[in-house]
């Protein structure tokens, strides 16, 4: 595309400000109707080093209301800590909410293409991480984010005419580092990488825009124009229905929630003592996982009163509390429900060494939200693909991912219900949202079968926790997670 | 993606007669929606050889009216006439019309990945190739076409048994022929060529669906599976707005049309003496080009009365009847209008040796069909592209494509209307259109200018014939033509 591209025809200079004028104006009348449609706006600028990003950036904010926007800059190396997470998350926690902009002063192409030609990056890593960039470009355009790409185009001369100008200044001189002359010195062989990156993320859904940046004005002009024309194109289509993709991850044998025997218990005498010896034992473990830097999700699911507290209280009882959290999620907060359905659990994923346990998961959306309605047929029908994308995305940066399924029958949910309703101290346990919804057990249970088999993934399997006996159901999921990390491990 | 296939779980026999017989059901039921938001479905079926694409295919088309299906068997090789078009020409002129089915028993899969295993197509041939796919699928997916690709997937092992039983047999022994045999003897050559050529057009678009086809009937599930869920999404999105991309073929200044002098004239002796010359010249290098085998499209557009036909009979006058044809363009007959906006064209385009002459063309799509609404404005705006892409390929081809700008002023077609309809022998020419039209001149103009600017690529430039002294304009025309075809034969 890059070595391909051939300049657009820069109009004449009064021509040049009456179109910028008009387009500002565009853009500028554009924010309410972005709010009141709610689409987020995410735009990527990327480009050659001295190109004129952030001054071109610094006019095109002007148009818009500081409310309606933020600018996440993203040229600078990773600090420690975001090392410590996969390589989408510092982006994936910067993307916009409905209804906002969010500018991005270089994202994840920088990152690979520098990491390509310094040697960071290898061949392999090269396509991991295309792949992976193609993948959540197209997540977040089927969520309904527009995605705007700009690459700023300079030529060799111009790089090395605007760096020596640079340098040539005291003020100035600090803008231009080693890796911009180093840029400007090979020229061709970055040309070459750009040019290879943006092929390989040239989607039909977020296509990219070449800018000829030679002239600032000109570069902003043309920017606003296909900006514009973006915006204006996704205005027409809210509530959007996109391709289901096939399943291209191997997927377990999963049984249906009606054949699993749920008559498993464990004595008294011996639950204390398994649990104790397992509490132990995964002490040990978590200390070697902080030390190895493995990272590890744990997700629980489960029927209503099935007992996922409990059982999570024996893993956290054996847990260092500096290196584990527990996220009790709720319905979205007005923040979350504004983004990508994965955003909260971006933002909440531990870093290396680290263990997060989630009470109740991002399969909400393929649950409550399919059955209540709170999303579209077309967006809990794509779920299931991405979430798999998602923990495929966890799992290759090394993270354990562990998802119980806690499982009990619809009477004994009858007996535990009662229970706390006549119990005082139980009560503020019991709603009568948990009653309706066990009105809905048959919709619930053929909902989570398809989930259970749509996303019972060979590198994310699902594992049923039978809860009749919770103290059975415990020693069991301990027992998982023991296996599990001393898998990680390299043990046994 | 091939290399990476899971297979999906196949449900026990019960499950899948019941589920066949519910997916069945919800194709029929799926006809008349079709036909009622006219959308039209394009199903490619593509694989190995023997993978039952054929049976499969007859027991889905079972569930669909015969007035609303066509299947097209593209398995074969080019006939010595398909040979003399496009690459894509045999299939564009299949492409099923909007509220209809079109069934293709392979596609351009087959031919290119064909080409390439038994050395018809090298490398550069892949690319060129593999790009215009991907161009013209997303091309029809833009113009409100669902685009389902389906591959079927068989073991080596599987295909060998089959081939076997196949030749095993008096009745069936003539199904398999040498390729068969050397597909299945060079499995993992085959399937590294599949596997590149599916992830080279697996478009966020149009996904490409593998379909595990060891078991005809659990085949035909997946399929309509699939099917009938991208159905289900395509029939939300009517009138979809997709993004504009942006221009990557190098574009030629083109004049606005207010600075272009138009008092240009030619002496009658002069006029005479060159038309003679230039006709003669013409006439010589159509039998040149005839046997070079060159394709050539002349392409006429222009005011009302600015002398399109006159200027037309001056070049028909120098060819041989045998090897050029005119197409006048009205506005599109019914099944034309139901389809691809450009599928008139690729219908009516020359064979290698021979001349068409458009009357009219495909640029009222950002002509008439923008200013009366004809189309969408996302559709016109897309159009600039999607017509420099069509030009690109006939001209990659190897096609001279000529597009001439028959340019008058508003006086001038002022005083050719009032003559006309003065004259009773001229008054056929004139209608009510025409001076609606002319009411609408500046908005024309705008039109027009924006069109020339955005289509004059340097592979298809516009040529303005001044035609206010229409024997100028004749003159230019046959100069140009001339020099073109010279050009193209290798000439001076």
């Amino acid at each position: 595309m890059l070595r391909d591209y051939v300049k657009a025809q820069k109009p004449e200079e009064d021509v040049l400000k009456l179109r910028l004028k008009e387009e500002r104006a565009r853009l500028s009348g554009f924010q309410m109707k972005i709010k009141e449609k709610k689409l987020p706006v995410m735009v990527i600028f990327e480009g050659w080093d001295a190109a004129g990003k952030g001054s071109v950036l610094g006019s095109i904010i002007k148009n818009i209301d500081p409310r309606f926007f933020q600018v996440a800059t993203m040229d600078k190396p990773r600090t420690e800590e975001e090392q410590r997470y996969p390589f989408l998350y510092r982006y994936m926690v910067e993307i916009p909410e409905a209804g906002k902009f969010r500018f991005f002063d270089t994202c994840w192409m920088k990152e690979v293409t520098d990491g390509v030609l310094h040697g960071r990056i290898d061949g392999d890593g090269y396509s991991a991480r295309t792949k992976s960039i193609a993948v959540i470009e197209r997540q977040l355009s089927d969520n309904g984010y527009l995605v705007m790409k700009f690459f700023f185009h300079i030529s060799r001369k111009e790089q090395k005419k605007r760096l020596e100008d640079l340098l040539a200044e005291k003020n100035t001189e600090w803008r231009v580092n080693e890796e911009d002359l180093w840029q400007n010195r090979h020229y061709d062989e970055c040309m070459e990488v750009f040019d290879r990156y943006l092929n390989d993320t040239d989607l039909t859904c977020a296509p990219w825009y070449i800018i000829d940046a030679k002239d600032a004005k000109w570069a902003e002009l043309q920017i606003l124009q296909y900006l514009n024309q973006g915006i204006d194109t996704a205005l027409k289509n809210s509530a959007l229905a996109v391709p289901i993709r096939q399943n291209t991850f191997r997927l377990l044998q999963m049984p249906r929630l009606k054949d699993i025997p749920l008559d498993q218990t464990i004595s008294d005498e011996k639950y204390e003592k398994e649990l104790k010896k397992l509490q132990g034992e995964l002490r040990d473990l978590h200390n070697e996982i902080y030390r190895k830097k493995i990272p590890v999700v744990i997700a629980y699911e489960g029927w209503d009163a099935a007992g996922k507290g409990g059982n999570i209280k024996r893993i956290t009882g054996a847990l260092d509390p500096r290196g584990y959290v527990v996220h009790p999620i709720a319905s979205p907060e007005p923040h979350e429900k504004a983004r990508h359905f994965l955003w909260r659990f971006w933002n909440r994923l531990p870093k290396t060494g680290h263990i997060a346990i989630f009470d109740r998961t991002w399969y909400g959306r393929v649950m409550v939200e399919r059955l209540e309605g709170f999303c579209s047929e077309n967006d809990w029908q794509r779920a299931y693909n991405e979430i798999n994308e998602f923990e495929k995305e966890l799992t290759d940066w090394g993270a354990v991912v562990i998802k119980f399924w806690v499982q009990i029958d619809s009477d004994t949910q009858l007996a535990r219900f009662t229970d706390r309703q006549n119990t005082p101290e139980k009560q503020w346990k019991i709603t009568d949202e948990d009653w309706r919804n066990r009105e809905k057990w048959d919709l619930y249970e053929e909902a989570i079968n398809e989930m259970l088999q749509k996303t019972n993934t060979s590198f994310a399997p699902w594992y049923v926790l039978e809860s009749v006996d919770k103290r059975y159901a415990r020693i069991k999921a301990l027992k998982i997670v023991i296996e599990r990390l001393k898998k990680a491990c390299g043990k046994k």
